[in-house]
């Protein structure tokens, strides 16, 4: 059942919510269209009505009358997710936050700032450059930090500086009744009670509504330098990689991108970088600090049989190149027209990962779909493309069936069905064998303690609990 | 009520677990008082009885007696904790799993190992030294990892390599009903699902009893530097460590030892320390990237009128440096013979800290007790040791006054009332006030729902909640 319009006090309902928030109400198709996709290929599914709040109170508000009237009820923020995370599959209200966007508060000093959860992370690096700051986790899309800690995001800086888990200090959430809370402090260590800002952090809308962050941010290194190396193999480029961490180099981000992708990458961006397996370094220091963590990568990677280690710390050449490694997602969607990308997201101990890419491209190389990987590879976490023609069924399945398959080579090396994408709908069917019953069980009493009514975002992560 | 032994099923249970577990069950008065008692000024309050547990399936087998016949159990690992964590409030059974002491995994490669819970910190690096491998989380005392994890524990290193919080990827965990789950997973980042493992870490036993960590490990940093310098006031040293936090220097260690500590320190270890206020500093990296930190920290330590900056790389220079400061607790404790410490723990946003400990300096001097500063400064956290003779009631109360202020500035200052050394019975007075009553009502129904009969731990942490 994916709407509520049928339930008899809909009408009552949706009366009140337009009594409240006037045009902020939104029942139009194109809005509802709008907030019933994410980036996934699951088909829109449109929400029964959209608010479109503007604080704290106002998200409280909705809830309560959504805990009153038993409505499930979905956050929004940039409809960025990738795993149906916002699909309104038992229908009801969507709580677009968008225009919650303000930083609230910048503090240098302590290297932290106060957002509310509709702040785009662009938005926020934008406005704490000119004071030497930046915020590290980036996900491909311009996502809202909302979104990002709903989702416990990560990206390509998360091996050295951490993932939304280990970036939030405190939250404010409004939980299924209406209650708003704050959870956590500004203090960079507690052992004050249970971690409730760890709880949020991941629940995907599932336990109460992200309104307010309060975020880590670092100081823009000293000194930056990129490197670029080229490997006959993806297998060798990944060994390369495995001993640099195992070296102990504190490299700021490590990128593998298979030559699928840098030919993708070339098309759309006009490039000519050489169509072969790449690492993409970025290293942060001193100015002799990265000097020298570049000298001792390129020296390793030479005895993986990387060739053409190119390293610059002019701003300009770093940037085109992480635009390139940005752009990676997108220049694979070019590849095909029309088409849509199943996004696998394994992640597992590193010494497990060589061997774990090894036979993701073994079954991808046995499919009739076009593929590429893109790797976060210091984290143990890689994603494999799979293109699928949203319009020809058996593609999906295809895309489904690889997907199968790649994660329980995940899960055999003991790691985990997705390292930053988070469950969504499409992930439920892992839960179980990735944590076992009695953990998902426990997560079921946790999410039954504090939304009885299951109106939080309904049939997202737990198997069973719909 | 401090004894479950006139409940009339205590016949019963206790023959149970004497048939179970003979003589490793255990009624002997002293080995009930070896289990009442922490490094807390609280009284000894024995516990009925003490099970010394092997295995997960024995502490499950416990567990679901104690839940069958709703009898307290409470985990027990080396008794170091300092908040009366472990003290058996409502009477009941005390697990003590110092012998689960086997460390069952070393993964080199992957930087992780996995341990019994009552495995201590020390033997931990003792085993893994010579693979190159270091565990960073070092509180005073050498601790089980289980407790460890059970208060989220931190230290000297967690400026750089963070607190139990940051090192804790999967746990073994027996619930209140007995059932023995996993949590998290060996991938170091993961988006699937609500973050159990951090529920677990800092639940004090109150959720379910940790048997089982896997942590993350470290390399050992190819060059270390240690220095010390002085500082004419306690003020401008902790401007120092702002400046240079705030430089981005990713130092690994900095402690403020105040010039009370450092005469304890001289009389303890027979040093010649000079007796003013110093910091302790640890410098991690290259032989090049160590020289080039401590080079700007002495620098900026000699804007802030810090002199006499001392730094080696010899390893016997730094090891008895660091042994001075770790033994600085027990230097305090010689300063007062008989004496016991209240000792507090508050950690604040790093700008608000130089004021901090000023207003707590004020506090000190205007009370008739002796006091003392340390801090783990790189973090905000900082511990006012105040000294009491346990006999005299005067005492505790001018102690428990002194910590109630100098909470009530750390929370005026966003703060928490305590930054590693968890809540215990002692901080439950200072929940509602830092968490607000609706975090700590959430805190309540996680609780509930774990553990419905309250057998674990009661009485711990929650306000409320006996």
């Amino acid at each position: 059942m994916n709407s509520v319009i049928n339930n008899p006090l809909w009408p009552e309902f949706s009366a009140q919510l337009k009594a409240l928030f006037g045009d902020r109400f939104s029942t139009k198709q194109a809005v509802l269209e709008h907030h019933g996709q994410d980036e996934s290929p699951y088909p829109m599914l449109a929400p029964d009505g959209v608010v479109f709040v503007h604080s704290n109170e106002e998200v409280a508000t909705v809830l309560k009358l959504c805990h009153q009237y038993a409505i499930p009820v979905i956050a929004f923020g940039a409809g960025s997710s990738l795993e149906g995370h916002l699909l309104p599959i038992h229908g009801g209200i969507c709580v677009d936050l968008s225009g919650m966007n303000q930083i609230l508060e910048v503090s240098p000093n302590d290297f932290l700032v106060t957002v509310q959860a509709g702040v785009k992370r662009k938005q926020l690096n934008q406005e704490i450059k000119d004071l030497g700051l930046f915020f590290s986790v980036d996900p491909g899309a311009d996502a809202t930090l909302g979104g990002m800690c709903a989702t416990r995001a990560s990206g390509t800086n998360a091996v050295r500086y951490g993932t939304m888990r280990e970036n939030v200090l405190a939250l404010t959430v409004v939980m299924a009744s209406g209650q708003i809370i704050q959870v956590g402090s500004r203090a960079r260590k507690s052992s004050a009670g249970y971690d409730l800002a760890r709880l949020f952090v991941g629940s995907e809308g599932t336990l109460g509504i992200i309104t307010e962050i309060t975020l880590k941010v670092y100081p823009l290194p000293e000194a930056v330098s990129a490197a670029t190396c080229h490997f006959p193999s993806v297998h060798e480029a990944v060994t390369a990689v495995i001993a640099i961490i195992q070296y102990g180099i504190p490299i700021a981000r490590v990128e593998l991108v298979d030559e699928v992708a840098i030919a993708a990458i070339n098309r759309y961006d006009k490039l000519s970088l050489k169509e072969v397996p790449t690492l993409f370094f970025e290293f942060h220091g001193s100015p002799l600090g990265v000097k020298e963590q570049a000298e001792i990568a390129q020296q390793i990677c030479q005895e993986h049989q990387g060739d053409g280690f190119e390293w610059s710390s002019n701003p300009e050449d770093r940037s085109r190149l992480w635009q390139a490694r940005h752009n990676a997602y997108f220049a694979c969607l070019q590849m095909q027209a029309g088409c849509r990308i199943l996004n696998t997201d394994i992640c597992v101990p590193i010494s497990k990962l060589a061997q774990c890419i090894d036979t993701t491209r073994d079954f991808l190389k046995q499919s009739h779909l076009k593929s590429a990987i893109l790797g976060h590879v210091g984290d143990g976490n890689f994603h494999a493309l799979i293109l699928i023609d949203p319009h020809i069924p058996e593609d999906m399945r295809e895309a489904e069936r690889l997907n199968g398959l790649i994660v329980q080579e995940g899960l055999k090396a003991g790691g985990t069905c997705t390292g930053e994408h988070g469950v969504g709908m499409h992930k439920i069917q892992f839960m179980n064998q990735e944590h076992g019953e009695g953990a998902v069980e426990l997560m079921r009493m946790i999410k039954c303690a504090l939304d009885p009514k299951n109106i939080l975002n309904p049939g997202k992560i737990l198997p069973g609990h719909s």
